[in-house]
């Protein structure tokens, strides 16, 4: 099948041969499967998530693990059947005997965007045959309220009942309350000392969560991993430092975060020159408790934190709904070789899981960001990853660059970084 | 989406109002889904399954349901992730820990269509992630044989070993023993008293299975089922009855199966009178344990049985490997009014599962057959069901007969005969 006259997918530009990790992947596959069922058996997946990764060629790493994944709306609809078979798998696993779902959404109701994606989940849940209603935190919704999106859907919004230790809408009380918020602003006291299982629990919300974290896990699942099938962990492992309270507005904080910068720019320069690699190392600082993309800047020199114009200082301040920014995380900059069109557009891709599921993908698209830029931005752009016969199907029989090998180990990769949101979920709390 | 566009669906042609049907499973589905669920919570569905459905669109029921499923290859190729995701889930559920699977075929190995179906099946084992060998229990192969496909795909029969209670093939032992033999010719020594865990296990081959036993089960499912949804459980429940001891070759046991017969038209007949339905009644007989289509014959009245010639007759003595047919079970015949493309040829819906999913399907589709003939025959074909966005994601949104829909119908129908089974399996034994 000629993938690429069915669905855009990136052309991948490096001068350095890329196939190694790739070939090395698939020719593991059997094991990594094998590790992988162990890994779950022993830490279960979380409900969902959607990871970003960032493929340089000679390094595949995940930038971001989101627990509470938006943007289903972007995944190709032939996805649809295989959403629905995993989510269903999730929900009996939890053995709650749920009729009913109850979904709660982030409070954003003029991100046409993120309705969209809401619209799409709600539609999984109700394909999956459960009563689906969505219960809104908005503060000032008395009674249902019905918004038209452009995919002409509808979406009901029903004001969110708490009545002591329980949770319902008006005439609808579900047994399952699945969260589609990522509680960035705090935990919302509504939420708290609920009789109904809430799924993922409120501990995994940016309020409580940290990228810094979340890393620390991972690196030690890319360790573990990497033990296994024989690589240098590196090559899947993103870099990372973090510093203590910062403050950009009032320039507090700087010096350890030059520091910082310095020791990791040095670091990622000695794995360069280890395996030749002619780029030049850069860092992205980001939010340690951050998402949607705010927060987040390249950095190539330390010069570069004492040159923060306001405008820059002010972006690296607040985060989604206005919250501060106090603590950030230092992140080994991770090159995307992958362009997409005759623009040569920078793409990175996404991958989205439910339980341990890979069950499709995007490729985050922006035409005026540069290799080494945060794609998650305004002008940013989706094409659905043609994950059929692909992420969760590697094609032994052809070549390891091949679009569907490609794909295989983006599954691998995104796998991995799941298992280390699912070790954050049962070990920490 | 335009289906028609993409796959060619038939066409349902009958003078009467089809939609009922479906209409009424659509607006039940979270009710069904629900019931589904709870079901599967007290027999849990056999490994895998086909079902051979008819659809008289007045009437959708299950004529056949095949627990060693052939036919993989007749699959969509882009139903491929479903099949391979319901298999990890599936395999997980076992517990055995499973990193290889031992693959046990049918002995044919001069029949391709079912040797591409293996390779398909394969195909869904390594792409889940497991070490898959296939045992043969051909009894003249003493050394591995490689046997290359019309698909260029090549497959390895290795010979089957027994040691003590453990099977392997060799240089490697397995956790899980995948069983794809129907068993028509009786349970082998080789497979008795084995330490690993067989799946599906053997009781449920046609050695000991009788179709009248399942179609029992499937009766109460159906009864269950229906007062659940409020309908009349003869709109998905095939009529039946079944004979002692009959020998067609020597023409004994004709008095019973005449009466028999007689019985079952006129049972038929007022089913049609009561849902005023201008169709003749038939009956189709065919062997109990039969598979592959043999031994399978329609009866419009009883003068049919005695005016059966010699070839007939020998027709309906022996089944699949030669095998005598004794017992047999007499079915009320459901037309099938589905056809396909300009030769309006007859095509009947074969639903496949894994675990409790629905992975997909075809359409049997048959030039030289009527609507009330058995189309599991030489100069069948197959279509591929554009199960995409349908089977198990219905469109609410939709007429209830668009493509999509119809297909949700297919998809619980063809899951109670599976449930049916499921009972078989677990309540029998």
């Amino acid at each position: 099948m000629d993938y690429q006259s069915l669905n855009p997918v990136p052309h991948l530009t490096t001068a350095l041969p890329l196939e190694v990790l790739q070939t090395h992947l698939l020719a593991h596959q059997a094991e990594i499967e094998r590790w992988l069922r162990l890994q779950w058996q022993d830490s279960p997946a979380p409900f969902y998530a959607s990871v970003d990764l960032r493929n340089a060629g000679f390094k595949l790493a995940p930038v971001d693990t989101n627990l509470f994944p938006a943007g289903f709306n972007n995944l190709d609809p032939a996805m649809m059947p295989l959403c629905v078979q995993a989510l269903q798998s999730a929900i009996e696993q939890l053995d709650v005997g749920a009729r009913g779902v109850l979904l709660i959404p982030e409070n954003h109701t003029r991100n046409l965007y993120y309705l969209e994606s809401l619209a799409t989940l709600y539609d999984i849940l109700q394909k999956a045959g459960y009563e689906v209603h969505i219960g809104s935190m908005l503060p000032d919704l008395d009674t249902p309220q019905t918004i038209t999106l452009p995919s002409k859907r509808q979406l009901l919004l029903e004001p969110l009942i708490r009545e002591k230790h329980c949770l319902s809408v008006k005439n609808f009380v579900p047994c399952l309350v699945l969260l589609n918020n990522d509680l960035s602003s705090g935990r919302p006291p509504i939420l708290e000392d609920i009789q109904q299982e809430i799924i993922p629990p409120l501990h995994l919300g940016w309020s409580s969560r940290l990228k810094s974290s979340h890393f620390t896990y991972y690196s030690q699942v890319a360790k573990e991993f990497s033990k296994q099938v024989d690589i240098d962990s590196w090559l899947i492992d993103p870099l990372f430092r973090n510093c203590g309270e910062i403050n950009f507005m009032k320039k507090e904080g700087y010096e350890c975060l030059a520091d910082n910068v310095n020791v990791l720019l040095n670091a990622i320069q000695r794995k360069y020159t280890e395996y030749d690699l002619p780029h030049k190392p850069f860092v992205i600082i980001k939010a340690d408790a951050g998402s949607y993309g705010m927060g987040v800047m390249t950095i190539h020199s330390v010069d570069d934190i004492f040159a923060f114009n306001r405008k820059q200082r002010t972006r690296m301040s607040k985060t989604k709904e206005g919250k501060s920014i106090r603590k950030i995380i230092l992140q080994e900059g991770v090159y995307t070789f992958e362009t997409l069109g005759k623009l040569k557009a920078v793409a990175e891709p996404v991958v989205y899981m439910i339980d341990h599921f890979v069950v499709g993908g995007f490729y985050r698209v922006h035409t005026k960001r540069g290799v080494n830029e945060n794609l998650n931005a305004p002008g940013m752009h989706f094409e659905p990853l043609p994950f059929v016969n692909s992420c969760i199907t590697p094609d032994l029989c052809q070549a390891a660059n091949a679009y569907p090998n490609r794909f295989y180990a983006y599954g691998v990769v995104a796998r991995l970084a799941l298992l280390a949101a699912a070790r954050e979920l049962h070990h920490e709390y």
